[in-house]
């Protein structure tokens, strides 16, 4: 298939929270309590909430700089390029990049939304979870109807209340909602606590799809403080792989048939050994441990219950066979230091190419199971012919892409330090 | 290649320390706190050491059970093979199981004997260290030269001491000491701290292999103190990986060039995805996370430094050409439950067979490879035919390997607690 063939939909990239984000969908009494972005003496741009301050309003979103100046900042709105935080922009880039479709996790909130779910005020918590959802929704994925996949934050304090935002969401169309790798880590109850049940329940009757993304559990992939900054980010995408454990073993699949759970950027080159794991775990120990899941096997389980996604993970592609090739989506991670915007789409073609995947399952993987998987029809909006990455990037026009370096001085306190302990310290804040 | 032809060196099997271990090699002054075995009224075997008392004698050393008694038993010497402690024994069971040659972690000292560091009196603590490095090299090895890869225990509070007893093994004729997967989890210095010098000095200098065990951090991956068994156990084998990253990107093959490092019991196939991970992360992040490995990648790093194995890894034996044939070796575990004993050489062979693996990629991945790793040389001392599976087991001659079944009722409480809290305590007691 030649590349500008291909119909990109990304179940994983991130938005930045424009400063604007509540107003209009906050109730009044909670208008003065409601997040705000204040700007430091330092020139960067921080969210307060709650008696909180959340630094690092941009983590990460390097997309358009060169790599020498990649690292944890930025840290004001105008480090980073619109498309970050601003839908129209958004569009252009996604265009620009030859993404059809975007699924676009939170920023300040945390990916499970626990700064909200924080708040000891449990009325106004859920009028900013709420407005949050609604923003996202109506604004962010409602002004460029088909372009993006719509998710919800969970209310993580009480599974009724959970379950009640899901099923209020899914009345909007929505099909996905955010959670955590491991409630427990966040003083929860865990994946095995019956207490979650209503959420399941709503997650299971409206089709919506439990998207988890690597980093939720707000437990870093940290050694040792001393360690440089690279052995996080290597472990970073293998640390999902806890959470599907645990969840693949708990009694949510045998007690929800139709629940559905993708591994947000938790890449697949490892899925073929876990998969081997647990049937070889299942075969040596159930008959002591009771684990039964009758005549299937766990992997069977697994490739049920789970959708599991990639940049351009070129053992994942060789392997997909032995992942499953319904199981198989493609993410973007736009503006993340690990994507390849604005050529994300030549990247995968390269790996696909190499391993002479056919176009059928190309398409699976590009596409078609991200829509099956997030009830998603890019295709009721805008013809196949005009979501191409070819007929995207004409649209596009002369949109600026161009890699620009940005004012380095502002980066060095993070840049230089690497700071393991002060990272880890922001994650789980 | 036929079973028979087969010969087979486990990298990677456990010894139950028997009760006279330190008679005959413990100073007389320190004869009375050195570790010792007692009976407890619940039939238990304990030891007690340093105040400590280090339960569960035979964690995990289930050879020969039914797999309906799995569990984290036995707890005492009667309910164990004599396979387990007797050297003797362990010999007619290699025998039987046609294994020519094994490397045997130790049990109650921890995989990297901080049960031995632990200890306040530093004069007793490497006097005992060093009792038990003399029996397992002198009795436990010595007693059937040429069927054992000796290995030491490190000594962990004093990186010269540590360098002195590595030359000291050396000069014994051993190649391997245990170490821990992070010894910052321990309480010592991490493995970017240039203090541990003087030890890499020492294995790279007498050609010595850090043999670092899974679980050897005392951290198990456990994820809510409700989850069942199953999680840990289809998760240890992975959180290796950590280990491995946290060395790849540290110092230590910067500055020690010849230093060997084994990835015990860690399985092999995430590595592919593993390795690809590694050398995205240096292609997007080194200019400014500082990494310079020259004109290599950290691939390259790690296929000069890793030795990984496998019991039977179906996904590791496929994918070995993007691992390395030269960095793969055979592991049998036993006496623990992931163990195939006595019918491991025909697992293999059936997974060989199944990925078409050629007779001298086999041979490498069943001795050549740990052979040449751990300068062990069998067939010095008896000759390479007599060494195969279908002679070993000739040899064996009626010696019993029939599964039996144990008195269940004492196995009740852990078997039935699957309690996650009480073995994770136990682990970094």
């Amino acid at each position: 298939m030649d590349v500008n063939d291909m119909v990109m939909v990304s179940v994983d990239d991130h938005l930045i929270e424009p400063p604007d984000l509540f107003h209009g969908h906050i109730p009044d009494r909670y208008r003065d309590v409601a997040p705000k972005v204040v700007r430091k003496d330092s020139g960067a741009d921080v969210w307060v909430f709650n008696g909180q301050t959340i630094p690092n309003v941009g983590l990460n979103a390097v997309a358009g700089r060169p790599k020498e100046e990649y690292g944890i900042e930025p840290t004001a709105f105008d480090e980073m390029r619109p498309g970050c935080w601003d839908h129209d922009e958004r569009i252009k880039d996604m265009d620009a990049g030859g993404v059809l479709g975007s699924m676009c996790f939170p920023s300040f909130p945390g990916f499970s939304g626990r700064v909200f779910s924080a708040a000891d005020d449990k009325d106004m918590a859920l009028a900013v979870l709420r407005a949050y959802n609604d923003w996202h929704v109506d604004e962010w994925c409602g002004s460029h109807p088909g372009r993006f996949i719509p998710m919800g934050l969970p209310v993580l304090w009480d599974a009724r209340l959970a379950a009640d935002e899901v099923r209020r969401l899914a009345a909007k169309g929505v099909h996905s909602v955010t959670f955590t790798e491991n409630p427990k880590e966040l003083g929860y109850p865990s994946f095995h606590d019956p207490s979650w049940d209503p959420l399941w329940a709503a997650c299971s009757d409206t089709g919506t799809v439990l998207s988890i993304h690597l980093g939720s559990s707000g437990r870093l992939a940290v050694t040792a403080p001393d360690a440089p900054i690279d052995v996080m980010i290597t472990l970073q995408p293998m640390n999902i792989c806890m959470a599907a454990a645990d969840l693949l073993w708990s009694r949510i699949p045998k007690h929800f048939p139709d629940i559905r759970i993708a591994l947000s950027e938790g890449g697949t080159g490892w899925i073929p050994y876990f998969l081997d794991r647990l049937d070889r775990t299942y075969d040596m120990h159930h008959l002591w441990t009771g684990q039964d899941f009758g005549d299937r096997l766990p992997s069977d389980v697994f490739r049920q219950h789970f959708l599991t996604c990639f940049i351009a993970d070129p053992v994942g592609v060789q392997l997909r066979g032995m992942i499953g090739i319904d199981n198989i989506a493609w993410e973007c991670d736009y503006p993340h230091s690990d994507s390849s915007w604005p050529s994300a789409p030549e990247e995968l073609h390269e790996v696909a190419t190499a391993a002479a995947v056919p176009d059928d399952e190309l398409a699976k993987i590009c596409h078609e199971n991200a829509m099956r998987w997030y009830s998603y029809d890019p295709f009721a909006h805008r013809a196949k012919a005009d979501c191409t990455v070819g007929a995207l990037r004409a649209a596009a026009g002369d949109h600026d892409v161009a890699v620009r370096s940005y004012d380095k001085g502002r980066f060095e306190i993070s840049r230089a330090g690497a700071d393991l302990g002060r990272l880890a310290e922001q994650a789980t804040a």
